[in-house]
């Protein structure tokens, strides 16, 4: 059994060399079918809230990755005009910005193919919001996800949360931008961004694009406590959720305590089996197999031994990218270049969009 | 009859030209008791709604010209990201901004002791007015004046026209203004930019002075074809309302056709006889005398012939603001340079607060 185990488990990481190999050739080829990038602006924004954790990487950032060679102009956003929506603590706002920028740069968001900048440096954002504020109707926001969501959590929301999907339509628009890689929950806030740029161009005259949505088809990476709500920065639980900066020890300790059942098989039926499917998931996405590889590898091994395989291949995975946020968050002077260089760059694209809009609209 | 009335207006113009000396030399002289300005600034924004009326002359912008010489600091904002949240023409917008331009430095507004600027070109505006909206919550904007009048003019109200007093509030304090001039319909949205200073100072540390009302002690002055309303630029009866580029003759025809009433003595009873009273407020106004002074001088002139006399003196009142606005209007380079030179002005004063409010809410 022992040595049966072993051999699953060395086959299983060859598997995952084999993959990680074909997908770094796929990162240097672009798209497959494709002979260079693709025409097109990708915008998309993260919140400052630290360090990203295992569901952000899975479900946002690996493909962040991959679209900086799919198309010819993408734009990273640090989004901190949306953070303060809710209270923030000034001085952990401004090392959560500096951590966030590590962790995008660890990740693979490379300066030289993607404009990494933070939100709130470039004036156009709130300019454009105030702008296409004038064009929604105050009742077209009280459905969306964000207010729905957040203002139930407090006893009221603010003006803020309420036009926070106005200020995401901002930063997507802001540069003409024509794909934007969202996740299932920000769809409706998308169709308001394409809704307000038809809005704009048939009072003003074409300005904006369409942008179009890039469904994240990764499958969401639920917490490791609860396995009916997703992974969340904000779980109480502090062993529900993988940072990119936790520790092996750290790594496998959580994993070793997610929530199973009592079935030491492991199997993939997130409806029944919901814990063991989360895992399954997990290593799946971690290693670049399919879910059907991964269990048919893990044949023969009960949930106790499989969550040591698991956290072992999240450990590979996540290794280089903690190494590298914590050599970058050592060099504060680099990041803040990256991110005034970013700046740099996106304030040019802003700047020519916003004269182009200030004169429709009549300012000037 | 006729030599006493010949006397009587005679005497009132003496009365008149004794007044408006008067007011010449207070001007000269700062406020009566003061050495020199008061330190403070003064901040105070208007609609690009075109060439002001009557009412917006002897209800706001005359007090401007005069606060110039009472507060060592005077900002005056054309607030056109405010007159987006009614839908605009863009031409006319444009138009309508030189337009105001040209008006309030022909009544008076000097570049030299004014920063007098077009708000949209200060993006610090919306940027500060996103930071507040965050700490303004939804309800509390909901009994405001602006919404609750013009939201019902139309089916829904826009988010811009919903969040107009936090952009009011933005446009007070990214000057730390301590002194706002405001009209009584204007002083719940002053209390939201005191509150807000507040709210603001106690979450991040002191930056925003409290901004004090500065009442405009003047009568409103009424509609001349419906006394129980406010003079109005869109007053849907043409005669209702004097523009300060009106012609002698529209002045003369406007105020012979004021509704009165089958009374023909001249007194100032403004519940039962609001036309008349209307009447002797305006001519009150525009002579810088009091009411009892013009009717004490108006005795033995029916409302005819008092019609008559009012309309003089409001010619000859608006003359020369009306004969500069013309010779202005058509040298648009130089109202470009004098809206150039204010921006520059409140850019400068905008980035240094805004680098401060930055840096308090953790952006930097």
């Amino acid at each position: 059994m022992a040595l049966s185990i072993s051999r699953n488990v060395n086959r299983l990481f060859r598997v995952v060399q084999i993959n990680a190999a074909r997908r770094r050739r796929l990162c240097a080829a672009g798209a497959p079918g494709k002979k260079g990038p693709a025409v097109g602006r990708v915008f998309s924004g993260i919140q400052p809230t630290g360090v990203p954790h295992l569901g952000n990487y899975l479900g946002a950032l690996e493909s962040w990755v991959t679209l900086q060679d799919e198309y010819s102009s993408v734009l990273y956003s640090i989004v901190d005009l949306h953070s303060i929506t809710q209270p923030q603590d000034p001085q952990l706002l401004r090392d959560n910005i500096l951590d966030m920028a590590a962790s995008l740069l660890a990740c693979g968001i490379d300066p030289a193919r993607a404009v990494l900048f933070q939100q709130s440096v470039v004036q156009e954002h709130a300019e454009l919001c105030w702008i296409l504020g004038c064009l929604t109707s105050l009742p077209r926001l009280r459905h969306l996800p964000q207010w729905k969501m957040k203002s139930k959590q407090k006893s009221e929301g603010s003006v803020g949360l309420y036009t926070y999907p106005v200020l995401q339509a901002a930063d997507i628009l802001l540069y003409k931008s024509t794909h934007v890689p969202v996740g299932e929950d920000q769809v409706q806030h998308l169709e308001l961004a394409q809704n307000l740029a038809r809005v704009f161009n048939t009072r003003y005259g074409p300005v904006f694009p369409q942008p179009r949505a890039l469904l994240s088809s990764t499958q969401k990476v639920k917490s490791l406590r609860d396995p009916s709500s997703k992974m969340s920065k904000s779980d109480p639980q502090t062993l529900a959720t993988i940072f990119l900066t936790d520790t092996p020890d750290d790594i496998v300790l959580k994993i070793r305590r997610a929530v199973t059942d009592f079935t030491s098989e492991v199997t993939f039926d997130p409806e029944n089996r919901p814990g063991v499917a989360n895992l399954v998931s997990l290593h799946a996405a971690v290693t670049g197999c399919t879910v059907d590889e991964v269990v048919g590898l893990s044949v023969g091994l009960d949930t106790g031994e499989y969550k040591g395989v698991v956290a072992e291949a999240v450990v590979e995975r996540l290794r280089p990218i903690r190494t590298e946020i914590q050599r970058l968050r050592a060099d504060r002077a680099y990041l803040h270049s990256v991110l005034e260089q970013g700046a740099e760059t996106a304030r040019c694209l802003a700047t020519m969009v916003m004269e182009e809009v200030r004169k429709r609209v009549g300012f000037s």
